[in-house]
C-alpha cells in the first residue's frame, strides 16, 4: 500500500498488518535490531520500520545502505515517545534493488549545484521530493482554475513559423542536413527543410490563444515556450512554461480581476493540498514564506497608472541605482520599493507605448497603452497582460512602428477584421510562480530538467 | 451572460431581461424582423435572437453579416413551436465588430480540406467548435485520471541531448549561423552551439517518467513530442502530444489494470462532460459513435499473446494482404482482424524481444519481451506499454544489441544502480484517442494548428 495510506488512515491501523514498498532514506543499524526510514513519494514523510533479530534474513538487512528498493510486510504500532507517532514492527523485509556504496545522495547536506550535476537522483532529496509535488500540484491547480471559469485549452504549436514578439531570440528547428546545406542563389535553401521554409521554437502561445478566445470567448494556454537568451541568471531559462489566458469581449479590468482571483486561488489551492511540504519549505527554505503567502491573500491589491507609480518612488525619498523617470521601464528595484510602499501586491497599468509590444491597445491619450503589470512583495512582476489592440488600422500601424512586416501576421490581423472583439490576455510564468511559493530561488532547481546556455543534462 | 448559462437555466430566465454577447452564426432578415443565430463558443449550440423594426438601430442590424460580434439585451421568451425551446426577444443590439462579405466561413459546408487552410477562422464552424472543445476537456479528463491515481506529473523537456529511442528521424535545435558554421577539425563544432553539444526535439518523455517514478512511486509526462519522419498518412503528425504514465513495483498486469482504467474513465468522463457535441459526431462524423464507446465501456478487455494472436489469425480463415507469422509484427488488417474475432478491446502481451524497443524487459523464455499493445474497435492499436528491464546487465546487453552506447544513457542506468525495482509504463497517443473518440478521421483535423512534412502554418 502507499505510506499516504498510512498517513491518512493510521489509527485505524493500529495493530493491523501492513505491506509497504519504498526507498530506504536512512538507516541505524544496532547489534540486535534496526531503524529503516522509508519514503515511497507518495507522501512527504518517511515512515519509520524496526526490525530485530526474529525476522529470518536479518544479517542481510543490516546491510541495506541507504537508496535500496524495499519491501516490508509488518504491523503498524503506536510509538508515543517519538516524532511520528506510529511505526512497523517489520515481520519480513525484501531488499528489491540495492543500492552501492558510491550511491550520491546519501542522508547529509548536499549544496544544490552539486544536486544540479545528478538531476536524475536529486529529486531523491527533502528539498527536491517536496518542490517536484508541489509543481505538479500548482499544474493542476492551474488547469483547475481556467476549467472552473469556462477556458477552453489550446495546446499552442512548438514549433512555428512565425514569430509572435516580433524579438527576441529563436532556437532554430531543422532537418537539413548542416554538412551540405542545400543552396538556392548562394542562399540557404529552406524549401528543402522539413517544413519547407524556416521554423523555429515558439515564445509564446499567445497569439493562438487569441485565436481560441475569438471562438470560445475564454481560451488558455500552458506550455513550454523557449527563448535562446544568452542570460545566466537565477530567474532565466531557455526553456520554460507559460500559462496564458486570452479574454474576449474584455478589457483591462477584467485581466486585472481575473489574473487576481488566479493568484489567491493558486495560493489557496496549493496550501490546502502540500500543507506539510509548505511548512518545510517555511521552516528550511524561506522563513516567512507561509506569511507572505497568506498576506497576498488577505491584501487588497493596489492598481496605479505608471505615471503614479514614477511619482510615488520619486516622492517615496528612497535612493535608487537608477532613477525612476516618466516613460521608462521599472528597474527591479523599482518593483521591489513599490510593493514594500503599497504594503503588498500591485497592478501598475498604462504603459508607455513605446517600451510595451506591438499587440497592446493604445489608450485615448495616444501615449499610453491598456497594459498592466503586477509586481508582488518578494519576487516583483509576477504577471503581465495588456487588453489587445482591436482595431485593424491601429494594430496594422503599430506593427509597421515595430518593424514588423503586417503581411507575415495577416492571419492574425485577419481576427480584427472578421468579428473583432475587446480582448485582453496575460501571461504568468509557471517557474517563477512555483519560485515564489516555495521560496526556492533558483530557476535551474524548479524545474527538474532545466535547459539554460551551455547546459542541455539527458 | 455565456450562453451556455441561458442553457441551464432557461426555464428561470424565461420573461427576464437578458444580455448576451457573441459572434453571428446565421442571419435571416425579413423585411419588418429578423433572426441572428448567435454563439459564444461557452455553449455547442446557438441562440437564436428574434428584432424588430422596433429596434433604434433596425436598418443597420439587417445589414449585420456571418462572423460579426455582436451584444444583445433583450428578453427571454419561449418558443414552443421551434426546435429550442426559447429565444431573446432582442429590446437593442449593438454590432461590436463587422464581418466584410468576403469571410471565409459562410453558413454552408465547407471541405475540410479547404478549412485547413484558415486554422485561424476554422474553429467558427460547428465541427470545430465541438472538436476543440472536446479536446480541451479530454485534456482536462487525463489530467484527472493520473491525479486522482496519486501519480506526480513531470513536463519532460522539450529540448534533449539523448535519442530516447535510439532511432527515429529527431529535428534539430540549434542558434548556430547556418551561413557560417563554426569548425574545428573540418566537422562543426557544437561546442559554440547554444547549449554547447548537439540538441534536438525529444521524442518521448518516458526515461524522465521513469526517473520519476523511481521515487514518487508513479510519475507521467504529458506534453509534446516530435518525429521527423517524411509521411503523409491520416495518423502522422510531426508534432503530437503523448501521455506517459510510468509506475514503480509495477509489472506487466499493473499496466493492463490501468490503462484500461484510464480508457474507460476518459471515454466516461468525455461522454459526461460533452453529451451534445457527442451527440452531434454521432450523427454527423460517424454513425455508430456513441454504441462503439459505449462498448469499450461494458466489453471485458481481451488478454492474449502474441503467439496465441498469430495463432488465432492464421486459424480465423480471414484472407490477408500480409500474412500473419510468429516473431512478426502485427499490420493494420491484422489489428482489426483480432478486434473483431474478440468482438472488442484486446490485449496483445510478450512480443518477440526483436521487433521491440530496447528497455522492454527480457521474459524467462529469453525471446519473448513484457510488452503490451491495446487494441481497439475502429482504431486498431491505441496504447502501447511494456514492464521496463530493471536489471542493469541485461539493459545493457539488449542496449548494446540495439546499437546504443551505454555511456550515452548512463543516468538511466543509474536508474537500475541505485535501488532499482520492477517498473512498467505505457503511453497513449493523445491526438489518436481525440481521434477515436469523435470519429474525426484525419491528425491534421484534430490538432489546433498542425505540423505535417512542408506544413507549418503560423
Amino acid at each position: 500500500m502507499d505510506i499516504r495510506d498510512l498517513f491518512k488512515d493510521w489509527t485505524a491501523l493500529i495493530d493491523q498488518e501492513v505491506s509497504i514498498e519504498g526507498w530506504v532514506r536512512n538507516h541505524r543499524d544496532q547489534k540486535s535490531f534496526g531503524f529503516l526510514m522509508v519514503n515511497d513519494g507518495t507522501d512527504f514523510r518517511t515512515i519509520q520500520v524496526v526490525y530485530e533479530e526474529s525476522i529470518p534474513n536479518f544479517s542481510d538487512i543490516q546491510k541495506v545502505r541507504v537508496g535500496a528498493a524495499i519491501m516490508v510486510q509488518g504491523v503498524m504500532v503506536k510509538t508515543p515517545q517519538n516524532a511520528q507517532p506510529f511505526e512497523i514492527k517489520a515481520r519480513s523485509i525484501t531488499e528489491v534493488g540495492s543500492s552501492p556504496e558510491d550511491y550520491p545522495i546519501q542522508p547529509k547536506r548536499h549544496t544544490r549545484e552539486f544536486l544540479r550535476t545528478v538531476p536524475h537522483l536529486r529529486l531523491r532529496t527533502n528539498l527536491f521530493t517536496a518542490l517536484f509535488k508541489v509543481r505538479s500540484i500548482l499544474h493542476h491547480s492551474i488547469h483547475s482554475f481556467f476549467e472552473s471559469q469556462g477556458f477552453v485549452h489550446v495546446a499552442a504549436p512548438i514549433i512555428t513559423s512565425s514569430d509572435a514578439e516580433g524579438a527576441g531570440e529563436l532556437f532554430q528547428v531543422t532537418t537539413l542536413p548542416l554538412d551540405k546545406l542545400p543552396k538556392k542563389d548562394g542562399e540557404i535553401d529552406y524549401s528543402e527543410d522539413f517544413f519547407g521554409n524556416l521554423t523555429h521554437l515558439t515564445v509564446s502561445g499567445q497569439l493562438q490563444a487569441e485565436i481560441f478566445a475569438q471562438n470560445f470567448k475564454r481560451g488558455y494556454t500552458f506550455g513550454p515556450t523557449f527563448r535562446a537568451e544568452n542570460s545566466n541568471t537565477k530567474t532565466h531559462a531557455s526553456e520554460f512554461w507559460m500559462v496564458e489566458p486570452e479574454m474576449a469581449f474584455s478589457d483591462l479590468n477584467t485581466i486585472i480581476e481575473v489574473s487576481k482571483n488566479m493568484v489567491q486561488f493558486l495560493i489557496k489551492d496549493v496550501l490546502e493540498k502540500a500543507p506539510v511540504e509548505m511548512a518545510f519549505f517555511d521552516e528550511f527554505v524561506e522563513k516567512g514564506l507561509l506569511d507572505k503567502l497568506n498576506k497576498v491573500l488577505t491584501s487588497p491589491f493596489a492598481v496605479m497608472t505608471h505615471k503614479e507609480a514614477i511619482d510615488t518612488l520619486l516622492k517615496s525619498g528612497k535612493k535608487f541605482e537608477i532613477l525612476p523617470a516618466q516613460g521608462k521601464d521599472l528597474a527591479t528595484e523599482h518593483e521591489k520599493a513599490l510593493v514594500e510602499i503599497q504594503d503588498g501586491p500591485v497592478y501598475v497599468i498604462d504603459w508607455p507605448e513605446e517600451i510595451k509590444a506591438f499587440y497592446m491597445r493604445l489608450n485615448d491619450d495616444q501615449k499610453t497603452v491598456a497594459a498592466m503589470d503586477l509586481l508582488v512583495p518578494g519576487a516583483g512582476e509576477l504577471i503581465g497582460g495588456s487588453q489587445r489592440e482591436e482595431r485593424p488600422d491601429l494594430l496594422e500601424k503599430r506593427m509597421k512602428a515595430f518593424g514588423i512586416d503586417p503581411k507575415s501576421l495577416q492571419w492574425y490581423l485577419d481576427l480584427r477584421k472578421y468579428g473583432s472583439t475587446p480582448h485582453a490576455g496575460f501571461g504568468l510564468g509557471f517557474d517563477r510562480m512555483l519560485i515564489y511559493l516555495t521560496g526556492v530561488e533558483n530557476i535551474r532547481d524548479v524545474i527538474p530538467f532545466p535547459r539554460t546556455p551551455k547546459n542541455c543534462q539527458f
